[in-house]
């Protein structure tokens, strides 16, 4: 993919974008407002802010949409912006509970939108693949948030690795430690937030998995160009007394013959947002971790540790693409999130234009495919007692 | 200043700005239309992105004005604003070669427009009094981009001294390195940035201290809470035969009698934009650094180091109120900046609401005549033989 | 246990030393010997340098020894020193190649003397056990070297947990990435090191087992005071076409129900020695890594992060008593081991005093037992197609 | 100077040491005990440990000497010593407070013994010159324990330096901030040590120079290669009421024409003995600070971060044969200090075998005068209100 150039002038007037939840109390809805018009590429002209109608009104009339245009529900809003025509809304972006994507999608691809989608896509294997299906067959660009390869130096990586810079991928480790969940925080009134996530039915199979297992996966599949083939998992509660899963732990084993690890929980008292990466070649390193996210660990055997950075001139194009500022002066989570939101632009015009895209470097529906696997697995293995399970089997 | 609720929705409508500099090629331009925009407190609606004509115009098109507001001229755009009425400009954001400031900012200033203005401010302390005097005259907001006092750890460094955190305060050390200028740019086709930069009468009297110098010593006293009284100087050039400043060391006392060391430069070969600040009390220390910016390193006498992140629960108000993402989540450049832009918006909105405001909390027009100060008698010190001298003597 | 005064003089002579291993050529033999000597504990006096015989004698007078006590053999050496009397030496040293450690260990006990042992201690599980009920039956002191319980901010650790710090432990990650052997080391002439260590008949079942796993296995231990009970693993050949393990994963349980991971590899092309452990606890977490070792990271959920250094006067005794030099100079390997060496003349003064200990916060022969039992476990899992294997079911 | 092959043996049998200070109580005393005899290099026979007889026979034995060794002078030492003939010491180490130096180095040299003395070396700039007279006139060798020139990642900085990996050097800024004195010390009951430290009379014209202040003058020098000529400086007491210096800053300028800054005290609550050195030149940069001392920075402009460790097989033989080790595994200020005592033994072994030494790679008598010079020169531009004066212009 060519360099995208981010610090110059968008390319083009913003396309329509309506927003399918995030509304006040939301902490993702801020995120992918920002994220989609930092760049000029998204404006955001309608919405369905709330489930609740009178929220979903007055939450949308505090971001900015036209009254008539906060609308309160999305079949409602599909089919008023089908009848304006030349100026309705082009694109969804959904960021609603787990178990509503699914539909909301579907019906977004049906309406002729294109789609971006936070993750988890949906939360069965079943459903992936009939999502991924209906985006081939209606040909609309889909854009999976999995955030953290938005990132320019985990992009640099992933291009590291393409071009051999470590050599043959041997040994891949995925961690992801949050403390949000490592208080009995069902002990205390729910909010809305947490009352859909502590309930299966709507966030998942496995909420840890969901939540943030699926970030670890992608990320590292995304970076090592690798699919993750079979596990070995301990699923489960650290806290005690929890009905719900807020630890993973788990062995994989790549395509390729790659092996690792990968811990993800939501209940590790103490910890910061803290994904990292870590994968070993035949020739050598590279590492990522969020908490130095402009910077990329990278040593040959034998060699000196190498900490590239971001806007550093050497980088890959995709790379320096994802970049807005000159080096030294730190972006951060929103850059990233914003990174996708471009990329979901630019594979709207290219395909518009019908120019063929070889590698669309952000995350697809494929990627909510193998996800939706990955977390089945996980799932499978840890309840057979560990045993080691392939993924896509089910 | 009462914590600014940065993640929910503004209070109320955006104020139209009109920007002044900045057009294609800046790197400051994009940086102040993101950060304006960023949380919904203004709305860019005119602008003079360029000192040519046909640029201005093009340019302006180009970040999404309407052909009729995308002027040629500041006066132009002050006058056919005010016939707008009741839907023209209502502050102006200033980011031209610096030697443009004192005269737009008085004139947007006179036009009944509060001013949002890149640094340095002006480049004369004659300049920078009489800016003063015209603010305080006309009861506008102003607000000078000091962008790093916009991190929401550099603040919560400057509530901890302010609280006593650290007891007294005996020393400071500031230092900023650049690599920007560490080869000899000067021998290379020049850019319009570097022409301008490279020409005294339009850059200022010391290149080195306007670009960078202003921001190690506005930062310095922003966190220490105290004013610089006196430095002793060595200024100059590091790379051979260049003719403006790339270097400046030197010793400064404050008004407290507490003592330290200043270093800037832009001709560090192999730094990165590389601002950091330490401060010892007599309780210990605090220290703070670009490079990790979501995080300020807090040690008492005899205590452990503490690493206290961006969004820990237990923060200052004023740095809490100025993060928009949990912790672990970083933020960088952008929303330190977008803050300035907040404050901006915050303190028009108390002025029109006639509503006191004791501690404005960001950089305004006093920080930009200290500034001025500081950067006229580091380089009469310089001149003098490195002879402690007065700030404010000239 | 009381702070060992290591910053002082000596209490008493120290014992006579014979060491067993460690000639010229060998890493852990100098190692050993200035641990040994650093705090004037030790004297060496005898030796069997090399299980050749004119390499033992030559490399014995290099270190020092008098020629008459540069012995050929162990046998030899025991004989002869228990014929000298009271200058006979008092304890051995043990740095031989794995599979000689039993029988040596338990020659040198038979003798009467005390042992120092390098890990891993045996190469079986039965062995394990023989040669604690030995050290039990003669009630000689036995240290085994896990060198990582000996720096200070893992003894802090340890004492931490054990204090409640962080709660209840919930989860232990322990990892260990080497590269020496990420190349095709075989496939070039061998050293003698190689040699044994490439032949699982003298290296023990699993070379990186052996070699880093027990050494992460007994760290998690040690720090979180409580014993795995059961594993499941993926252990083999991550270097195309090898025939010994250089790497193990595995998922692990311990008594107490806490739970986590644990990955090592000599394989790890581009890493450092870098062993690292991290607990999360009901309140907190800790994490310890050799690359920082004079450091601690403490955080208590919602707080700061606190990087408590070697010397910090509120560090635990156990802890200060293990430091030489004040905060801020770094200490390193040969520190850690010799504290190890400190504890042992310290245990063998207790004993001969037949002074009481309740707790003695060294790796003693049980370690070696845990040890075993975790290899054999780990090897087992692994072969069982990573199946859920309990420690000691053997 | 070729790799010092510290991992292996010895050259030959240890050089007999008599050390003069260092008893019970003392800091420094049991560093260079332990540094002395790390390697094999000293055996430390003979010593006048305390001014005070009765302690200086007590803390003799105590060490280990033979009573009849343990002297109460140093003219008794010498001249005891002297009629031993083949058994007398051959060397000596002077660990004193700073007025002994003189006298007993001048003594120790007039004995025809080689001598390593701790630093500052002398307190005036007259008793340096005449003292490196006397080196000369008796070709003894004579090491001044500037430890930090002893770490193996200084050596390779300066290796790098002499190598032009930087290019010319421009820019050298040295820090050295510690906490010991940062709060007042003197209105507790005084140990000592802090007594004759308190008394300039004894201790030198300005203590934080002496202190910290010339290793911190000698590390610029010893890394970047060049010498101070002239300073500007600012010196005094940060702690309110304090009789002696505590704070040193300066600008400083090299024989080459390089600038720079240095900044030390004593009285910063809250740090480490953080001493770090940072040399921009017209390539790159170098960075080192001692709380990382197995890594140096390095980064060329335009280029990655570079963070070389101590045992990559690429460095510098000065470098690899100063580390004991393999990468990895930290080492610190022991062995830093003990690689000042294999130098001192490398040099005597080629001055007995009239082998000439082209760069010694330690710091000599010269770097002693530098220290002297540098001292009284700050003193002296601080009093003249900060003016520029020139080094050995007294």
């Amino acid at each position: 993919m060519a360099p995208i150039p981010h610090a110059i002038q968008p390319p083009g007037r913003p396309f329509r974008l309506g927003v399918v939840g995030g509304g006040q109390g939301s902490f993702i809805g801020p995120v992918h407002r920002r994220a989609a018009t930092l760049d000029l590429r998204f404006a955001i002209v309608a919405g369905v802010l709330s489930s609740r109608p009178d929220k979903a009104t007055a939450d949308g009339i505090a971001i900015g949409l036209a009254p008539d245009r906060a609308y309160t529900g999305v079949a409602e809003m599909l089919a008023a912006e089908a009848r304006r025509g030349s100026d309705g809304i082009e694109a969804v972006a959904i960021m609603t509970p787990n178990d509503r994507h699914f539909e909301q999608c579907m019906a977004a691809l049906d309406a002729g939108l294109d789609v971006i989608c936070d993750k988890p896509m949906v939360t069965t294997p079943d459903e992936a693949r009939r999502l991924a299906e209906r985006v081939a067959a209606t040909g609309r660009v889909f854009c999976l948030t999995h955030n953290y390869s938005g990132y320019p130096m985990v992009r640099q990586a992933r291009a590291m690795v393409r071009a051999g810079a470590i050599g043959e991928v041997r040994l891949v480790h995925a961690e992801y430690f949050q403390s949000g969940m490592a208080t009995p925080v069902e002990s205390r009134p729910l909010t809305d937030k947490l009352r859909w996530k502590l309930d299966t039915a709507r966030s998942g199979p496995s909420l840890v998995l969901g939540d943030i297992g699926t970030h670890a996966h992608q990320l590292a599949c995304y970076v090592s160009g690798l699919a993750v083939t079979e596990v070995a998992a301990d699923l489960g509660a650290i806290v005690p007394g929890r009905q719900v899963d807020d630890y993973a732990a788990l062995l994989w084993r790549f395509d390729s013959g790659a092996r690792g690890t990968c811990v993800v929980t939501q209940a590790a008292a103490g910890a910061e947002n803290d994904i990292a990466l870590r994968i070993h070649g035949e020739k050598g390193m590279l590492a990522w971790r969020q908490q130095a996210a402009n910077y990329l660990e990278y040593a040959l055997q034998g060699g000196a540790l190498q900490r590239l950075g971001r806007g550093d001139p050497g980088l890959d194009g995709h790379a320096l693409g994802a970049t807005r500022i000159s080096r030294g002066h730190p972006e951060g989570f929103l850059e990233a999130f914003a990174n996708l939101y471009v990329d979901f632009a630019d594979a709207i015009v290219a395909r518009n234009a019908a120019r063929p895209v070889a590698d669309p470097g952000f995350p697809t529906v494929e990627a909510g495919v193998a996800g939706a696997d990955f977390v089945a697995a996980v799932v499978a293995s840890s309840r057979a007692g560990g045993r080691w399970t392939a993924l896509g089997a089910a």
